[in-house]
């Protein structure tokens, strides 16, 4: 590892995007549906998360599915929507590309590049990316080590393209409640090893509506630059992922309590140094 | 699982020791040596975590250890040296015991018996341990799921005694460079599953010094009734855990920090409601 | 690791109960039921097993249950009807001490005593029976590694019993079919470390019927000493692990495939010598 | 699941190139270098592996690295090389296509197109060589279960390909020795929930030439269709995997005890029947 070491460059990486920043001294709040289903359902989340407090509207308009029978996603349609309800908020965007098939529609559309965990070692996706003038949000695999996470990392890095943002996602354990288990040690420690942002996703990462706004909490305590949130007007109507969705309304209240935290939390997190971990 | 359930009874469990509260509205911090080493090493650990705000003294005087050729503990000599700190400080003790030959000894001097990971479904000890009238802190096995857990919970209140406090330590997982994985979402699952106390264990959950603070602000933000950490004077001549140790400034700085979490988190945490998880 | 490593001493440890081997030229069946259930039960299941060619009835009467509400085993009358069988049938028995308490009548009956997983890293009750003349069946603990199981050896050896047959049954990961995943390359690895005889558990390795010839095929194939299978006469009705567990019928006709597989095998399991692993 | 159950169609899968099968009577064993890296390396490989019994030559051109400054593999000159050893050879050959842009050097030169583990979701790379004709093979990824793998299986199938051949090739669990986990119940278990063929591979699954022989004789015995294995001529000097390969006279050698094994099973293996697992 090289340019994704913290001991390449001293300074800490801030992904900016006009006043959005990823990495600084405030987390950053991605939210939005797991899938785009329909205009009026991500507009209606859009409007809820921003007036929430989000700066991020997340939302998959290509969804990599564990069967070729699940919905597979709207595809440019959902990217349109997507785009409309940007203009409409000023919500900056964050979509999944999962191949390269797809990289004019997203690059047309979005601000962030996703690259779900899936294809974490898709190492030719990663250069191509890596030639891109786009930041782009590298979710862990889901057995990824640390090192293997950060060197995919560095695949992107190397190609050109510095502006990465690490995600932990949760990893698979022999959890039998929990859909992974979220491994928040790995903030902490990927700063301790890298300059580059990280985030979690706790609704990923537990599967379950309830242990999320917990979770977040714990993440913004831990360090964590920002994180990624599913919200759904209808949980129990949504076409993937319903169980680990928040409504609008606990989406609101948990930005409130994270914002108590990340108060209380003054600036320690910068005290942590490097090491020769 | 009946006793140890959520359903069972609606109230919080609340263990309490003279005025030091396992279970209620402030986190309780248990902090001390993995191992007595010595008095002079016990009594200097004691003041300083004392000083620093913990209320229980931690410190292993018969330690499991992986090798028969490691040192394996002062025994009672060191659980004497416990109470004079005791004595000394004020401070409640908690120390393990790891077999029903061990009962004699730790039942006079400890407050709280600790049952270690490796004896999470010691059954005979469980049930025997069951029919005494003390807390007992029980670890979660290294890759136990939340249903073995509190079944572990559910021998030992089966045998008539309810003063159970669990307690979330890492689990086994591929991780490359922590010693285990620190499963917080555990937290706040076993808090919607049951009534008992539920505390988390940074020091071995990372096995990495730099981590544990971070990982106690995270456990306390999602809920964690309380810590128990590892702080030794002198971490790098430790028999045990030096690596995870912290030191007594170190540990006072945590301590400062977690107090501004907790005010952060208002009664947020009260608010979860039983469901059929 | 000093008594149980392949550098203390090159010969291989062969365990002798009169005229059964374990750990020599040709595997060692032990088979029987997860719990001895009645006096009809073992009798019937001891008679085939000893027909189709077993030298070695397994059978609980101490059973370490997940749940204190599961049902517990017969314990001293289970060992009175294992002792019977024995009588009858001139099957050696091999069968659970989940704790020092139930040493005097084990030791009474059994010629083989059973550490379970859970118990692999019960230290106290490791040492103690490293003080008792009977050779031990130490079960791989759920999540251990192979050097703290080899350590867990250690433990008994050092204090004087120097028989220990090691049993790989299955380790915890993700598998969602299969209830543990038996970690056959323990085998070999485990041959190259040390001089003490492995078998394999294909039941509790898996945990479905189906997948107990197979598995049971592979186990010789790779070097296992022997096996330990679970038999009964009526699995649909067994107190426990009836989903894993052969009719004897089908226990007659894997002991046929495993007969010639063997004999396939020469003496190429020999010619493994020690190495710096 | 429905192109890949085995309800869908009792007729086993028998994938057939010229007069090799894969998924018939006998197992077939694919044999080479993890990595082309000259032409006398793979001529003097698939010379030797063709002479110890092998059928199909092994070999990496494009190498999926975890990082992007290890060895990348020779590209096109090395699928040159190996499409020369075939002509020399008669062998049939199998390597790794990592992306689409890799597609027309691939089918120009391969005989079986290899999905590698880190891209057994890379969904439009499944889709897009499902419409290929020509048989694949398909690694299962490093944590996936075999639900995961077989509906993988399922999107090529999907989109018109039907000769898929699934590949064991070990799963991340906390192993501390081996490289990954080899999971050889996955094999009778694939077996009973689909028709298609099922190999093995020892060399990635272990990390370990001890290992290797061993395991290879487990996978034949509990019923896999192959084997795939990595040689070289000269393990000390591999660009890449030198621990995990083995010398020809090796493979030689363990191609006589496989033989062995293979006749004693007998027809044994076809007696599975459909369950509804």
């Amino acid at each position: 590892m090289k340019l994704a070491s913290r001991t390449e460059t001293r300074k800490k990486t801030v992904i900016e995007l006009d006043d959005v920043k990823i990495g600084g001294n405030k987390p950053t709040i991605m939210a939005g549906p797991c899938a785009v289903e329909s205009r009026e359902q991500v507009m209606e989340t859009a409007k809820a998360v921003r007036a929430a407090g989000a700066t991020i509207l997340r939302g998959g308009a290509y969804k990599p599915r564990t069967s070729p029978y699940s919905f597979q996603g709207l595809g440019e349609e959902g990217l349109q929507y997507l785009a409309e309800a940007r203009k409409e908020t000023g919500l900056k965007i964050v979509t999944e590309m999962m191949g390269l098939e797809q990289m004019e529609p997203v690059m047309e559309y979005t601000d962030i590049i996703q690259i779900g965990a899936r294809n974490m070692q898709n190492y030719p996706l990663l250069s191509a990316i890596g030639e891109l003038d786009k930041p782009v949000m590298l979710k862990r695999g889901m057995s990824a080590t640390i090192r293997e996470w950060l060197l995919a990392a560095e695949y992107i890095m190397e190609a050109g393209n510095h502006q990465v943002i690490l995600c932990e996602r949760g990893i698979r354990t022999f959890s039998e409640k929990t859909r992974n288990t979220l491994d928040l040690s790995s903030i902490p420690l990927v700063k301790e090893l890298s300059h580059l942002p990280v985030i979690a996703d706790p609704s990923h990462g537990t599967g379950m509506k309830k242990l999320v706004a917990p979770m977040s909490k714990a993440a913004i305590a831990c360090g964590a630059d920002g994180l990624i949130l599913e919200v759904h007007p209808n949980p129990e109507e949504a076409l993937s992922d319903g169980p680990q969705s928040l409504e609008p309304g606990e989406f609101s209240d948990l930005m409130q309590e994270l914002s108590l935290i990340d108060s209380s939390l003054g600036s320690s997190g910068d005290k942590i140094l490097p090491s020769a971990i």
